[in-house]
């Protein structure tokens, strides 16, 4: 599994900035991922042949951010049988509410592993979980930055209850 | 235009009597239409096909009715220019509003023009509206329908006018 | 059908800003439309009188937009079996849920065609779409158009891609 | 004002059982009503002009209810400058979260005096007070009204208190 | 009836800029009204003075502002049989869906009449209507500021569809 | 504190079943507690005495079950600095939703301890809760009956993981 | 109980400022607090130790905040039978109606005394309201500040009405 | 990996019946599931010692169920790396949306795959899905399943479209 990939699709440039946390995440955990601008209804076909080809081509986990009617994610799960995780994408005056409902109730046989809106870079790390599952020095890895998140909580209660 | 024909589609056989009523008000204006069940996650292929083919095998309108993360309006959307008429379905416990964001909140360059939440006898007479912009004997059934209605509101009035 | 025209219809002078890109999508396809501010509340008269005598003046389709307690779109569907699209604009602090629901949820009867909030730009095409049904230059313009986005989002992909 | 009529609308036979109970309240007061069948959609003619010769007919307010995207509160509103009672009706899946919505957004200049989901006694009180503030007689009776009420909270709280 | 005069109250004064253009209205109409700072929760006691001497004092309307949990138009209710107006602020990140809720779901025999959110305008407007139902006077005051807007919109619509 | 009192308060003889679960807490922990019917908007003066009364006759917690525009916790509130908690009753076709808000956004100054709709059992137990802070005996019993809560959680899994 | 003290904690020293009005109610009325930063996911340890020694340590009250999925204030409440309040933080781009969920609607047997959206400043103020419980000095404490709160409405209403 | 196994995790009995597809979903696919209830509230020292333990005893994924302010899943995420998977459950009167909201809205460095609302079904999938990255037999069994749905639903389709 060590030269397992995560793809990190969007349906848009515009939804660049805010999924660029899921591949930090990534690539943080010296996990390689690649950015892909597909669209769910633009170009469909382009997003069936990379996904059915994605097992081939090493990538095991599929990141899918999208806003409004956020139908990628699904239609990425249409086409593999690989876990696909769905970032929904505050992009509209509803706050992300659409976004949020239209990728997480998928219909039976269809999940979509869906995270917080925004959630780019807990979808990276769900993505390093994941393939963690069968390899020991990733779950390392990802123990060990969870331990510098616990030593900054700790360090800003230091800070916080001396001064408060 | 006269034998122009309307598609149905639903992601599953148990939509089919929340479906119904837009293949009623279809055949009583005299319009042909299909009923089908394709799914936009489970037989995306096949409804790739089946859209893709559709203007040869004289479809002009395609409705389809989808609840929760409801997909299927915009995944026909991704494979037709003609108009795709979106009826949100209440299936889940959130009482349709899932599937009413995920149909109507469609991205830029693929409209899904989208009908009240379980209203499959409104997209039916919406697409024939649709159909009768070129055919002014549909134009005359569907007004003659609406005076029928106009009636029975005057007859209902009368009737609790009379007696409230 | 060549010379179809298309009604584009809103409230106040202050949605115009929101309402010119379904003004801008039909023209660059060729096809005339007309820009009215008519109130169902302020101007009822007013639209009655423009929308009943639509079809003699040309007009196939009506595009309305309009915030909160939405009425203009169900307004003009009282008045014509012409399709009548409806553009739910975010105008209060409720982010367009109103002016959504009060276009969307139409009784059986009066299908309003509801695209996304502030959804102009799709509004222009749906009516596009709508007219193209009977005429295929229009409707190879519009996959032309579709074309266009396409190689757009390709264009995305690859740029991401190489960089990211 | 001894005369005064109050006008009880609904856009369907269907709303009767759930508005009879503002005919109730304004009868038990001694008010005139009349109960119609009028849709903003279907007859919108006849309601233009029922409104409009409310004032030669006696009428003095306007009760109106209706579910869905309930626009007949704004259409009379439309056809006159009386006092218009909205009663927004839980007919569809989302509770009456649409028809209120639909019903108290309305734009400046336009009010609708809405009261709750499925409230149409509370509208017949509402249309009593309206008329009672130029007559004491009525203004008595609603207090008195209100007295009853007062020591039925009382008996239950007596009764409760002893009990429990 | 000719010198009926309108409270508009409110619970803090954080909440004047959104309620003056309730005075705003009445004032063109020749309508006088206090405006007052009195809080259902803070000031209890002076809200049912002020309110139950509201009839020797000359009010016949009240018009009550609040945000969030919004209690004062109710506690107003409590206080008097004369017809009482709620304005429901967008005063948290509930967008008014809080206040509007709080606002108008009132207990049988209680009724608010409830206006939109933010809709200070209006209830000033509704309060005048009200008013104008013994007094002719007004009435033809509030048709002539209807039809100020009436010919507002038509310019609108003159400027607009010469210009678009 | 061994004799403090509370008070159950309900706007509705209607809504007793809902609320007796926070009794049948309160005397499983030997707590008096009493049970009152009394109305923010139909009784406000005897919800004024009995609560401004509270502390003289041994009252240390009120808690307050309401539906709808829920007012009667924060009426309650306005009297007295003691604690008062809020049960937001689902009586309405919006779930609840509207109870929530009208209890929980309270303004500054007037805070009201809301517990979960329908959670009259967890009012009864923060009641306790409460009382227990300055008496230990209390404390203990409360403790008591969670340990009781965890062996049935643990009863629950051992059955369960047998058996599954 | 006169050394009863307070503590407030938060997920993220992010979360301080708008916590911040929690300290300084409870400081202008004479009570301890601490402000700690602890994770109900990230340092569950730490909250466990910190809260189940609270009792020993002095703390008679938990005021936790929390966005998103809060967690916090439950995860407290978890570990003492002391009371917990807690305050939902609008930290998303749902306006806090997550947390506001996520903290209120706790099971039987756990309640949260959740306080408004971003309501720091009346949890303290709940905090102290629990502690006057069998404190009388504090009860007057809180009394002459409410007393403060009053005067100033009514100097509010008197610069309003006079100058309105 | 071919004796990983999954913990089916939810804080009442009374949830098992709408958990019980997950573990039927998994042992059709011949994965190994445990059963189980804890409680992030009642039992959170044993949610800690199962988690923790949850490695040693071969247990690769959790999933977790619950409702209300659904906090189960976080509280599993917070005491380990594997991935953790939520089902909101729909308990309460808001129909899922408070189970989804707490379960879904997780912050930073703590993700929750979280699936449908009443989605347990969907969850043990996933759970497979999450296994077969390094598990080729279970992904071509996983592809084999969801080849018989595609077969159902072309089935439900030529039933339907010869009889309708």
């Amino acid at each position: 599994m060590s030269n397992a990939k995560v793809a990190i699709m969007m349906g848009s440039k515009s939804d660049l900035e805010l999924m660029q946390p899921a591949a930090k995440v990534l690539r943080e955990l010296g996990i390689e991922c690649t950015v892909r601008v597909m669209s769910a209804h633009r170009t469909p076909e382009k997003v069936k042949k990379f996904v059915e080809g994605g097992p081939a081509d090493g990538y095991r986990v599929f990141i899918c951010g999208a806003g409004a009617a956020a139908h990628l994610a699904g239609a990425v799960a249409a086409h593999t049988t690989l876990p696909v995780i769905g970032v929904p994408l505050a992009r509209t005056p509803l706050g992300g509410q659409d976004a949020l409902l239209a990728t997480v109730q998928m219909p039976s046989g269809m999940p979509v592993a869906t995270v917080a809106i925004d959630g780019a870079a807990n979808a990276g790390l769900l993505a390093a979980q994941i393939l963690s599952v069968s390899d020991s020095d990733l779950a390392a890895k990802i123990e060990a930055k969870r331990e510098e998140r616990r030593k900054k909580v700790e360090a800003a209660d230091a800070e916080v209850s001396a001064s408060a």
